[in-house]
């Protein structure tokens, strides 16, 4: 952030008055810009023995595959967003969003908000943003080409939990790839 | 949103190649700055068989009583900013964050994330956004000086959890108040 979205006037960098941390601050209004993390809203769809997996048309991690999944908007309730997500990415319509997973990445400032969701019939396809989509037992989930540590590690413990017959809802925080160098804003 | 952030140039409200919903477009630089909802973190801090309640120094809704909440920040974890709330606004060092409940907002595009949180130590106090801060037994809770519909809303699930001794996440969607006629972003 270089300009004031609301008087174009430069803004600096700095601790406004009674806060504790740097924010985008307007030189000329005195405008505080904030910055929040984002919440990626997704599902894991269930047919049958088999879930929905779509692999990515689009940077980054082009080619592989996760689940679907996208930056939530306003407006919006979270299930509303993987739905909406699930429809545009495997044009798949979904059904009883059942809250399954809340994972913290505070490198890159996003908490993930993922849902089991039921796909009543075996109804789906390649949305602009992914080059195919397609149901997965568990003996063939693609392990070694998934986009994401973060859905590995949701599908590793959603197999888990199958097999116990159980769906506690799962938090956890996910760390930076080795040699990160990145900043959270 | 008036101006771009990146150039300062005018921005307009329109609908970007290949999306859906309207954006701030920068007519110059081609900027496309995106909305997203905002995550406020906040935890019940639990003391034997009393919580945790802040008055609010602030506004909206001085005077009124609410749980230590505010909007998350970059680089934190949701637990993180449920903690840091917590020691901001009621002096107070919570332990043990568990997830209790998610609740959308559409209306304002908020996401509550709330925790159940351990208070090692009865010791407390009000931050400067506070005016007092107290423990509560379920029978003092005021519950008609409550701050907020959701936090109403989370308590009453709270203390029916608690009569049946276990907590399960909850999820679900406040309505706005009868009037409403703002908007989402």
């Amino acid at each position: 952030m270089k300009y004031c979205s609301q008087c174009a006037h430069p803004v600096s960098l700095r601790i406004p008055p009674g806060d504790a941390l740097p924010r985008y601050v307007c030189d000329h209004c005195q405008t505080i810009h904030y910055q929040n993390p984002k919440i990626v809203a997704g599902c894991i769809p269930e047919w049958e023995d088999r879930i929905l997996l779509c692999r990515r048309a689009i940077e980054p991690r082009y080619g592989l595959w996760t689940v679907p999944a996208g930056f939530m908007e306003n407006g919006e309730t979270v299930a509303d967003a993987a739905a909406r997500e699930t429809l545009e990415e495997a044009r798949a319509q979904v059904r009883d969003c059942s809250l399954y997973a809340l994972f913290n990445l505070p490198h890159i400032s996003q908490v993930y908000v993922l849902f089991r969701a039921r796909l009543p019939r075996p109804e789906f396809g390649p949305g602009t943003e992914s080059l195919e989509v397609d149901l997965f037992t568990e003996a063939r989930i693609p392990w070694d080409r998934l986009a994401f540590p973060v859905i590995r590690e949701t599908l590793r413990r959603y197999f888990a939990d199958r097999r116990n017959g159980t769906f506690p809802v799962h938090t956890g925080d996910i760390a930076p790839p080795p040699g990160w160098r990145g900043n959270p804003a």
